[in-house]
């Protein structure tokens, strides 16, 4: 199942060109923002068998919202992915010979996700550079802590494409904590749909690509991750409990590289879908970057 | 007035000796841990002049809880005292020569937040040090984006006091994030109470306190702060939205020093209250530390 959130955070079922509109399974004390993690906490029981009772709405006439709105958390995984298809071991593609095993996670702000129909805004007035990072988005379905690796897909709802965008460090420029330089409103494009993990299917089996104005800049087979979803979930438990809406970015092959205003930039992944999203520049600031 | 959260997420309101019992003026549909979300979201609205007609439980019955058990972001400020009283401009005092001011914030995990009635438990087993950081802890009232600092007090909810534990790397060490090692299960105490910014008083005026043991590690006057807690605000906000709720870490002074299980830590800021936490140690997980 494709799951939307659209315009005032409504949710819905993508079926062909329709989304059903199932914003009234949702108590309407429940925050709109935060639909999508009702949901997921409350799958098993919402009565999701006849779509035809929900109102059907043209696809094409909403705004898509990022796959979840509101996780309660955003973990991330460093560069996770081994440089060449085919090389073995944990060899690192960064510069400290550091692997995602070695570094484990980082943050990003949850109030950086945004939505297919969203823009990329880059800070107003910046000279620094802004890179793409083409990702697996991993959302959690069940709490999760100590969770081995044996048994952490059961702890999976299902996934979105995500971009994870970066400020750059560059001589002579703050050097800004990386959690700071990943956080911009809108650096978490997160979409187009929440695709449930019997729907996007094996894994292994998947690639993403990511390319600017048309031109290929990424791609990946998702079997190539040095530190795999299962690993992922197994680390970030081991540290802190995961949470049903929880996000988890799993990190970026090769092939980082840097987005101006006007770009296009597109991402797919096989099973899990495509958005394009424009960059744009964002209103002033009273800090600048 | 001073708020506390107790038991299984109860609200309540502080009285002498007392809490009185608000859960009931939050809906039934909102999940316990983020009764205090809601609280915070309705203030202006929710109707406490007469709380007598509130239940009163004795304090000394409840296990408090963090003063916010699920801030939808936990932002942090790097060490951010000028190191000594009467030290002017912006002096830093971590090995880099980069203050507060350069790094701008790093985030922990939502979920390591707890409160004055809960441990510290350290990972199983770990061999690593473990440090402890005295801050005050603020909580975000009214959403705030591009806020410039002179107007970025009116967005301050209330304040706690907020122990920020941190895994320490040292050689031959995996070299994890940051954000991993701030991250732990309990590693972000934040309490007794969520103290309204009117109860609080005039910041420049408090000063913090942190003891292990009995014995006096840190302390500083919050005026000493390099970046303060407007200029945080001004800070985060030109980068992310800030939302109701939200908790900024606002950086320790000198003084930083080890715990270990069996310890007790005493954190105190003046009209901001005062905890006493037992470090501990956790259950196994499957990735030690």
């Amino acid at each position: 199942m494709r799951l939307a959130v659209f315009d005032e955070f409504r949710v819905g079922v993508v079926q062909g060109e329709d989304i059903r509109d199932i914003t009234s399974v949702v108590p309407a004390g429940c925050w709109p923002e935060q639909r999508i993690n009702w949901l997921i906490r409350n799958w098993a029981d919402v009565g999701l068998s006849d779509l035809s009772r929900f109102p059907a709405v043209p696809a094409s006439s909403v705004v898509l919202r990022a796959a979840n709105p509101a996780p309660p958390q955003l973990f991330a995984i460093p560069a996770n992915y081994h440089a060449h298809i085919g090389e073995i071991g944990s060899r690192a593609i960064t510069k400290t010979g550091k692997t995602a095993r070695d570094n484990g996670f980082f943050l990003k702000a949850a109030g950086s996700v945004s939505g297919a129909g969203e823009p990329i805004p880059l800070p107003a007035g910046s000279s620094r550079r802004f890179d793409h990072e083409c990702e697996l988005g991993v959302i959690i379905g069940k709490p999760a802590r100590n969770v081995p690796r044996e048994r952490a897909m059961e702890h999976v709802f299902g996934y979105a494409c995500l971009i994870d965008l970066t400020m750059r460090i560059e001589p002579g420029q703050f050097e800004e904590e990386r959690s700071l330089r990943k956080s911009f409103r809108g650096f978490t494009p997160l979409g187009p749909h929440l695709v449930t993990a019997d729907e996007a299917g094996d894994l292994t089996a998947l690639s993403s690509r990511l390319s600017v104005n048309g031109d290929r800049r990424q791609g990946a087979a998702l079997k190539d991750m040095i530190v795999d979803v299962a690993e992922a979930i197994e680390l970030i438990s081991s540290v802190v409990d995961l949470r049903p809406g929880d996000v988890i970015a799993s990190g970026t092959p090769k092939g980082v590289g840097p987005v101006a205003p006007g770009d296009e930039v597109t991402i797919e992944i096989d099973t899990i879908g495509a958005m394009t999203l424009t960059v744009t520049e964002a209103g002033p600031a009273p800090r600048p970057f």
